[in-house]
């Protein structure tokens, strides 16, 4: 039997993610803060660099209100961080004694928060690797990657945890199992915390960022500083993958992240779970982060 | 007689005191690097709430080499300091032995840089407190203070400096004499960094820096390391300066300075002299000043 998955917040990520899974079969359901009525009547329309599909609307289960959908065995969590004092109402309605929920969401404290609220055993965090945005027509456009790294939040690794990467990786998305989430997590956050930050804060795009000798240091100066707050929490990463990271995001061309998105729309920022989280573990830790502070500060103004 | 005045660097500055000193019925040459044709053709036309008044262009001396320009009894240089590697072919064919150089130029190292080349006992410092645009058609608009304040980089006070300050103040520009030009410069770094710096950084203007509390902590952030710089090269100013001077901004409203308008045209930025300076102090002063670190490294990125 196919499972049920429900995507819950269905942006750019959500949609696309959830898409694949569609495309592939499975029974999915979305729920749509904004861009519902353009997906009700267009359907689901991805241009992807893995090959272009449309869910139409009568194929696609969009949803505005969780009490419209069914109980899901895979939740998957897509919402902005900004919108986490949500999902009591709108993750609750979907559970059954066996359903897993998955964040996909950025940043720290994500996995926890879900843990407290419906119990840290069924909680899986994943990590997005892809550049994609979502079109002011409501399209998906996936520019460029698309692997997502799972990880379990608690526990041994359990078959359904390995059960998803399949769902995923038959459904045309890469999937590994992360051995260690918060592992998973710190690296990606030091990808996320100068790119996103500085992104939206300076409103540049990460070619812009990466194109001088001046901004390479400047991101780097931040991935060292999260290298270094990572290694207080036990997750040691190696120095290399800040210059790694660099070299990797130039393939990338002029990438507008999703912050950057958010602050140029005037949107909410994702500034609590991807610069506090990680500034308050280096505050606790006692280690000196000026650059990820300053740039704290910089996103926290409006 | 009256004294011949030429303001090297006509642009927002140049044109608002050079306008003044001529309306009095100075001799006033002005060296234009851009809006020269505008103000051939329409004059010099200042909007002013000291009131407003236009030059005609049959009395305007407005010229595009220094060679075309008399010898002049006070140089008023107001270019931009991304333009201070002209000073001697700009300033040179002006000088007569008596020639006193005024610069009213942002940041630190201009009078330095001034003494280095033309003597120093010739060298007066000026601080422009003023809000002031050139409009796209070359109008000027002076919107908000209007003080100079100069003091001399070398020696006792001499009478020219005291007779240059009464040329101001006939001229409907308040003028006071600095006892310590330093003290000057320092205490108006302490606005200058957070307000170009910030305002170029992030495209914001005054009034969005200090909406709210985040920003104005933030501001108030910068300011302190200033003021901790200051004191190190002999320079006590106030801790109280900070509120003081974002009390005081608040009355002029949304101010675009002049980094910000440099930023925003793509035009080189004033880092060196508003923020490599002071930080290039602190450093030698071993005192850490991370906020202007960051801050400095941002506006450098380009």
């Amino acid at each position: 039997m196919k499972p049920i998955i429900a995507i819950i917040g269905a942006g750019a990520v959500g949609c696309y993610y959830g898409g694949r899974l569609a495309e592939h079969g499975n029974d999915v359901h979305f729920l749509f803060r904004s861009g519902y009525d353009a997906a009700q009547s267009r359907g689901l329309i991805v241009r992807s660099l893995d090959g272009d599909f449309t869910i139409p609307p009568d194929r696609l289960n969009a949803h505005t209100h969780p009490s419209q959908m069914p109980k899901a065995d895979l939740v998957i969590v897509t919402l902005k961080t900004t919108a986490n004092d949500q999902y009591q109402p709108l993750i609750a309605p979907l559970l059954h004694d066996q359903t897993v929920i998955l964040t996909l969401q950025n940043g720290l404290g994500n996995e926890a928060r879900l843990a407290e609220l419906f119990g840290r055993e069924r909680i899986l965090g994943g990590l997005a690797f892809v550049c994609i945005n979502r079109l002011p027509d409501g399209t998906i456009h996936h520019l460029d990657h698309g692997t997502v790294k799972i990880g379990q939040f608690h526990g041994p690794l359990r078959p359904i945890t390995t059960q998803i990467a399949d769902w995923f990786s038959a459904s045309k998305v890469p999937c590994q199992i992360l051995p260690d989430l918060l592992y998973g997590r710190w690296e990606k956050l030091v990808w996320n915390v100068p790119f996103n930050g500085l992104g939206a804060v300076m409103s540049k795009t990460t070619d812009q960022l990466i194109a001088t000798p001046q901004g390479r240091a400047l991101v780097k100066s931040l991935m060292m500083e999260i290298i270094q707050t990572a290694a207080t929490q036990g997750v040691k990463l190696p120095p290399e993958i800040a210059d790694l990271n660099i070299a990797q995001t130039r393939s990338m061309g002029a990438y507008r992240t999703s912050m950057q998105i958010d602050k140029q729309e005037n949107r909410p920022l994702e500034t609590e779970s991807i610069l506090h989280q990680p500034l308050a573990a280096a505050q606790a830790a006692g280690i000196a982060t000026p650059y990820l502070k300053v740039l704290y500060d910089m996103a926290s103004l409006d």
